[in-house]
């Protein structure tokens, strides 16, 4: 058995089923390449101040470089019994080039230098997934685009409300995910700050340069009390948060897609390449990528309770708690990760039934709305005007019939202000065209924010 | 690549990430045993109704007895396109004894199928939690039996608030533990059901024997509503909800070992193997693993909220969305396991530093209900007395003395009903032996009391 | 301004910001039937074991009954300053009857007091929650006997998997149902104890007569641990996590009807009082009631989550952080109490669209896992049944066809084992009779199980 | 009963149990000089526009402003029945000013106009508090400032680790609180976009004046897309989680202090009028307000997971659903907002213990650090200083003494590195100013931040 670092004060060994409890490596592991940067600048940083000479830190390097050959190729041997990742390299380093791999953790502890991880992995995370994100809008605009003619009953309370034009629907998606994004992004600058220098908790009694490794290591700030950088996580919560809050938009999306794929609307046909079936009806073609991703919905809140819960009421300063903010972290970080890599090619790949959708967009009494606002336009108040297009749609409901079989006399039975060019504004086709409002349903005003749109792409 | 078992109706292939994405083979994998178990019983109920002959039912045994092996002798190659562990396992037999082994599916689904083995499975791990909490249970009882002399003071709000006996204490928490195992006791007769004979959703139109599967398989019941049946999770959340609740007082318990382990109370130490040093500070004995345990309470609430939040609004019957049961519950029973495995050793080990202990039972005024009670019995309305003894406490805090310091004449300076016996019962050796009552912390009580758990143990 | 009952050891006064921010009287004067019940019984058992006189004893029922008439007369003044609902209703026993009053908090403090208050408050809660899940299994029944001869498409992935009688679907709901009354239920017997005695946290130094208590309060059993009885709140989790559930089943049931609501579905029509209509648009009939119970299911978990939070990390024994278990459990007995109160009546007056229903269930080839089953009967193994049947669906599909419109020839091409009856059991009629077994979605199973739960009905 | 403004279509009336569970005027209400505010300029911008005459417009400023007053007054009458804060100031305009009030809803709908209310409040509130949180910060500059000579140990794992100053453990909350504010107004951006235009979904077929309105009503955007705008509450939630991480923060930071205001820690004592007596104990002084600042943690946490659980999964756009985002909002502004109001008296008012600080900093062993840094000055690697000094330790333990009572030779037994100068370093009042780095907890370090701080408050 290894010893461990920390092994002077103990009198007995620790036992295998507590390593085990312990451990971190099988989670942090996946940090080596930020744990690696990190040391390499702090290897330098004390050649700098003079703690390293030149053919020290030149043995640092290239053994830190060749520890991370060894992962990269599944040649390391990590071990459970030094606990966590920056133990497991550290160890391999002094085994490589001796006691100067003791000298490199000189004016750091475990406690910076596990935060000085998280955030270098966090910075990589968030560029990553902003761009998974735009991915995913570029699918919108390119569906949204090819489908200007498109138009469907927009939907409240699941019930036909007004006429839309399906790129419309998809723009909405559009507009959510782009504050999904604007969220990560403001969120780096809590998290592109160095932590190191922060020590165990009260800083460090080396002179180590701060500025100089915020500087190697692109960090924006240093931070500006050691026992806040070792202790707090908010920076996780809040990527956690944004995370649940992407999760919500991307499970209303999935049951938008779910409900049209049914066979009562059939507003859309999934690609089969993101459906499967089932072992014992061989009819079946599920949308089960989308109703995985609605339900892992539920993992991404999870994450998030999970993390806020282990952090509650903790006293200052570290604590061992917090060494449960990697399960939740990575899986958030995983799962987000994959439903954004398969979200574009199912909007790309799902085929529009045009024709349900018009078909569907004349039923519901949609004209309702634009009915009230024509009698509103000859001078009925606006209260008065609803209530005597209810009364006409209750009419029809009773009658079975719709608006387009009335005959002129009778819908002047319910207001003498009808006339005949009532009739051409209650088409589906026309009601959208009266909506070119900025933000609107309209074509022209959709066309209009889709250059914007995409005039301020990156 | 394996053809899917639903692939006649599909003409594209699954791609590889969506391969990923839905497969739930790396998860599952750990029901093989209940699978397996499940597969013979059908077999057998397939025979008895005539579906499979003598020799059919013999190969279809042989087969599934040798993929079992071949799993624990780590042989087996599960692979992620044939999605899950059913279909892993199943194609397996197809290949051992070929076109036999698609016989065994006869009257049964995917669906039906796995709630089969998470109902066997999560029988068994209710059994063994429930074996688990008696062993930390046992723990507590060595350990209160073995300190039935230890005074210290009772604590509410962090504040000294009267004596009691340290065994009053750690049976508090064996109380706590007993309900949590009633609890998931309890919750067996929603578990111990047979799902079989459910099919996909509808029920399945092969008569199939459902009473001699329950009576094969040990079920107490069977499934009455085959929709129910293949669509709720309930009884899971129904366990992950026990054991958000049982991480609670695990919590609190954690929460308690370390405040007594601070220097500032030095209660008790904990036994070096239970705890971790510092890669910095050089004398740091730190209580990791009761934080961990604390923190992952965090996981705990995680993992409910994660499923409460996935089946929230599913229509019915069986939506993908549910394959997302699994993570959240193995990682509660994993997590749950390990920390009571753990837990009685802690109890077993720590030391019990009673002059402490004793020393800080003498601090914090408690002797003040105990006042306003021998006031009481003087004759002194309940209100009064209280309010009389809490000037004397103020009148001790600024002169910066105790009660003990007090002549009786200051005392009746406070009132005139105090007399010489005061003196005699203001210690705390005598405060907890004034609370024999039933559930009190009065010697006698506690005994009594472990007379009764001794008694009642199975 | 009142005087504290704590005021003794304080030298300066509390200032109102900190009164209000402290005070629960706002909340938690609901309670005052069971304060006032609970101390009647308390006063009787100190007059039983001599603390008081039969003339104080009758000074104090007197007392207390005439302050529950002021209370539920709206006389009573609570004020912010006694902060709790127990010492509004003490100082105003102690204004009423004087002295005598300050008698009854002898052998009792408010940390058992409340625990008392609220064990009585939920046993009437748990009582009246299953009373109203009663009523909502009744309108389901009701419904479903009048609908057994209502065919509909089956759901799995909202996909058509399998026809099945409407009445089943409302059973599967029964079913859950009463799993949740079940569970409830289960939780009582850790409900109705006896927590007085218990005092602050140590037990009471008078004798008092728990056993006495016990019976005159109806609990059935009295609490063995002191600290334990004051300072957990499990019961109240268990609570709000049975609710969490059940708002899951409901949220469940709400989609379900919220869908069949729509236009495209078509399957039922809901009552008009449980619809509201639009602000703008004339048309709508939204089913509001179903989406704000499918959105409360957001509170019930959050309650839950709430006091899950709370609890977490507290040391023992009471801490004042619990006093906010009342928030989130009164806001969920609340919103569940109005949701069960409403459901009925929805289930009741809801129109079925019985031919809608049976179209839709000769859509989405249905047929097909009964068309396997047929080759599986006529000899084909399983999987290639299932196969060929895929085939026969990817056929009809190109075609524009369903299988009624085949000729057996062709069926022929696909597999000889074809004949003639092949076309009479491919219809829904047909394919829900093939499903009697127990818990299948057969008219006679279905009819079995409804008059099994008749017989059970208490 | 009053007529529903959507009544024409229905012909049953509604009953008073819906009503009630559909209503959320009671909760909205607080709403009303949002909703007022926004009328007023759609009043002006209708006007503008030309929809309303100059008369018109003034006779609904004047009747919006007299019901402003009513309503301030206490004199405005809400009704049940009109469902929200919209239709009840709408109804009570047209009582007042007849036909006009009706055209006021001209161009808008209840969806557009809710998101209108909420996004005016949630910008009134974020600035609150980040006013609040301002407060609680300069609350603890001053307290730092003041006990800049206080001398303490620095906990991790609740383990004296190594002296701090007091200040520096104040000022890393003051951090968290800054990056807090950082993120409440981070999310302005998402919260300052103006709605109106929207309708109920699909935009409004008036051509009102966008820019317009949103100049008048300081908004800085308007939205993009109007089922977005209708359908979303991503920026409740992001305000909802941001509270969530300040309250943990809170959390953790009341939880320090009541440790240090234990007996047992005595490091402070809280102000008298923040802490509350015990009715049974007499000599109690419990930190309730921040017992149930951390216990409010659990509110907050709850009321996030309420709305995302809400949220999950709806369809667009708008569902009735959505009305349950108003309670949970509303609770976390009162809640945290109350906590703000109070929390800077508390760091104010509390007594700093400076001899029992600085006695427990002489204790644990704190030296141990600065001992191996000292060692490894001396040429000595890293991890053996670490490990020769854990060997001190364990032999000061054991002999139960402290390094003070070691003679230089027998810690040259240790390593012959030690010299005279190693007892100068080794007191907590040298270790801290050995500690000056940026972020650090020496005296210059943070005085230097303090100074940051102060230049760069506004």
């Amino acid at each position: 058995m290894q010893k461990k670092p920390w092994s002077g004060r103990f009198s007995r060994e620790t036992e295998d089923e507590v390593e085990e409890f312990t451990e971190s490596i099988s989670v942090d592991k996946r940090l080596y390449k930020y744990d690696i940067e990190g040391s390499k600048a702090h290897a330098r940083m004390l050649h700098r101040i003079g703690v390293l000479n030149r053919r020290e830190l030149n043995l640092l390097l290239k053994g830190l470089e060749e520890i991370r050959k060894e992962i990269e190729s599944g040649k390391f041997l990590f071990t459970v019994e030094l606990e966590d990742i920056h133990m497991n390299i550290e160890r391999r380093l002094i085994e490589k080039i001796g006691p100067v791999g003791e000298k490199l953790h000189t004016g750091r502890s475990r406690n910076d230098q596990v935060v000085l991880d998280m955030r270098l992995y966090m910075r990589d995370v968030i560029h990553d997934m902003a761009e998974k994100i735009s991915n995913l809008q570029d699918a919108l605009i390119e569906k949204a685009r090819a489908h200007m003619d498109v138009i469907m009953p927009g939907f409240t309370h699941l019930q036909h409300a007004q006429p839309i034009i399906f790129s419309h629907h998809l723009l909405a998606y559009w507009e959510m995910l782009d504050r999904d994004k604007e969220r990560l992004e403001d969120s780096l600058k809590r998290v592109n700050i160095l932590p190191l220098g922060s020590g165990a908790l009260a800083g460090t009694s080396y002179n180590i340069d701060r500025r100089y490794l915020a500087r190697v290591l692109g960090f924006e700030k240093i931070s500006a009390n050691s026992m806040d950088a070792v202790s707090d996580r908010d920076f996780i919560l809040e990527f956690l948060s944004h995370c649940a809050i992407l999760a919500m938009h991307l499970s209303r999306f999935s049951e938008d897609l779910i409900i049209w794929s049914s066979q009562e609307f059939s507003f859309i046909e999934l690609p089969d390449e993101f459906c499967t079936g089932s072992s014992m009806m061989p009819q079946k073609k599920n949308p089960d990528i989308l109703e995985l991703i609605r339900g892992k919905s539920g993992r991404l809140y999870g994450n998030l309770v999970a993390l806020l819960t282990t952090m509650k009421g903790l006293p200052l300063s570290y604590n061992r708690d917090m060494q449960e903010d990697k399960m939740p972290l990575f899986d958030t970080v995983d799962t987000i990760g994959s439903i954004l890599d398969l979200f574009p090619s199912i909007i790309r790949g799902m085929i529009v039934n045009k024709e349900n959708m018009m078909a569907a967009a004349y039923k519901g009494y949609m004209w309702a709305t634009d009915m009230a606002d024509y009698l509103v336009r000859k001078g009925v108040p606006f209260r008065s005007a609803h209530e005597i297009t209810g009364r006409i749609v209750s009419h029809c409901i009773e009658l079975g019939k719709d608006v387009y079989d009335l005959r002129l006399s009778e819908l002047k039975g319910f207001s003498e202000k009808f006339d005949r060019d009532i009739y051409r504004i209650l088409k589906p086709e026309k009601s959208v065209e009266l909506r070119n409002i900025y933000g609107g349903t309209g074509k022209r005003a959709i066309l209009k924010r889709l250059r914007e749109i995409e005039r301020n792409r990156k």
